[in-house]
């Protein structure tokens, strides 16, 4: 019995090491199966096309937190996405870096920067804007402590709305109060049937005028035509984001010389290969031993 | 008895409605005094060269935190800054935005966002990086409770190197060993005869090799070639800069389209109005009562 890898080569050299330290079998790449009916686990960021030679198969293990890009998987075999603890603190500090940049202005200045211009605005303290955060769970709830702790006003939107200290909570049906007063809106929302596309014109005309965007979700939460119109229109100020639809980014899109976007590639967290490590063998240990697989995904409910 | 402002016009509206409100009498620009005599307080960045008109002058109260720009006042006349609350925030949160953007590698991202260019490099997470902080007065124990939270370790360098909760101190001889492990540098220090110049080859060489530099102090701490010889040789890999040397920034320097560098016109902080009239009532006030002057500076020290 053996978990299969496959992914980056860096994992590809630091898994075998966790796992022959904690006496487990691996396999890294396709290549080196030799008995398809050995593996019970894969661990991937897209499975094998063909799952139907592995016969043992009993789990996938997403080596990332999102799982909204596979495809469904025959029943039977569970699904385990990869919530390292770094992975939120990491989303967190992009999260805190990227709203802060929206505040201060940073578009406006490196655009000024790329024309030689040294011109001062006026410089607003954190208490005079409010940060309306979509999607609450850990990484927002992170997000949230850290942004209060800043002096923000700090609110959130979900589902349920539960409370969370600190912060003016607003469930699934007060979305448009919430939208009204977010200063700066940060998307941590995960991507469901429910929430593709939510970030378009609706959602952007809900907005305070001169609204600033931070997107650490999906590029599918994000309509880039709409993007384009809000900031055209004023409606919105400027965003930064970490995710683009279509990703990665076309060498010719026109948002790579918006000079009021700020665009990073997709990194607002990496799973560190050796939590990950950590989080597969203890998937492998929960099946083994019948007790509540970590990570497990509600397909129904996407996340 | 009166002030003279000597400000902006966003202050010469407020601090008049500030004044009026709290008794106290208040000129506003020089043409508009009429006894000279009558003037025993003097708000201002740059005073009047010729003092001697104003002969009951008993305080000049700079309207911001810096006074190393200010010559030297005659003697029994003191001199007062003005470091309102929200300056100390300010600043704190543009030292928290540029150390996650030099440890998020920003100006890397930045650089190939202008080639459109999407490449993803590796995500540190903030606990693998130290960040050294120059100067360990109010705005850096601020900004060192901030970063400690987000997961820093966060060392910090002193004349007197006084014990600072979650922070390895350094006195001002242990210069160097703190320099060593200083993996982001971030310089707060104020400006004064020992530190000017002080961000220069000699201090640069002591960093771990591809550190990078955050500066919120003065321009005239930075040695603005060897920022750029350190960049070129590898031995700084970025630099967050809020004060350049000169300032405002020539248009023809190199520095503004280095992709190295990221510049922020001196934004760092602005004294909000309403708070900087209400430190000068504050200073009339101690004065008529004989009690200590708010931000009285000593000159000898520098700060």
């Amino acid at each position: 019995m053996a978990l299969l890898l496959l992914s980056t080569a860096e994992r590809g050299e630091v898994w075998p090491r966790v796992f022959a330290a904690a006496g487990e079998s691996i396999v890294v790449g396709e290549a080196s199966v030799a008995e398809p009916a050995a593996i019970d686990h894969i661990a991937c960021w897209v499975p094998p096309q063909d799952l139907s030679i592995y016969t043992g198969l009993k789990t996938v293990i997403s080596v990332g937190a999102g799982v909204d890009h596979l495809p469904p998987l025959p029943a039977g075999i569970a699904l385990s996405r990869t919530i390292a603890p770094g992975i939120e603190t990491m989303v967190r500090d992009w999260v805190v870096m990227a709203t802060l940049m929206a505040h201060r202005d940073m578009p406006t200045y490196l655009a000024q920067a790329r024309n030689r211009l040294w011109r001062a605005g006026k410089v607003m303290a954190a208490g005079a804007r409010t940060v309306g955060i979509l999607g609450m769970g850990r990484i927002g709830r992170l997000a949230a402590a850290s942004l209060g702790t800043l002096g923000f006003r700090v609110r959130g939107w979900s589902l349920s709305g539960t409370p969370v200290d600190g912060v003016e909570m607003f469930a699934a049906d007060g979305l448009d109060s919430f939208l009204g007063g977010a200063d700066i809106l940060v998307c941590l929302l995960p991507l469901t049937g429910s929430t593709r596309g939510i970030l378009g014109e609706a959602l952007f005309a809900k907005l305070p005028q001169g609204a600033r965007l931070v997107h650490a979700g999906r590029g599918a939460h994000l309509d880039m035509g709409a993007l384009s119109r809000a900031l055209d229109s004023g409606q919105l100020a400027s965003a930064i984001l970490d995710v683009t639809n279509p990703e990665p980014l076309p060498a010719e899109h026109s948002l790579w010389n918006d000079p009021r976007v700020i665009l990073t590639p997709h990194v607002a967290a990496q799973t560190d290969a050796r939590e990950g490590a950590l989080h597969a063998l203890a998937v492998i240990r929960a099946v083994r031993e019948g007790l509540p697989i970590p990570g497990l995904v509600a397909r129904e409910r996407g996340y």
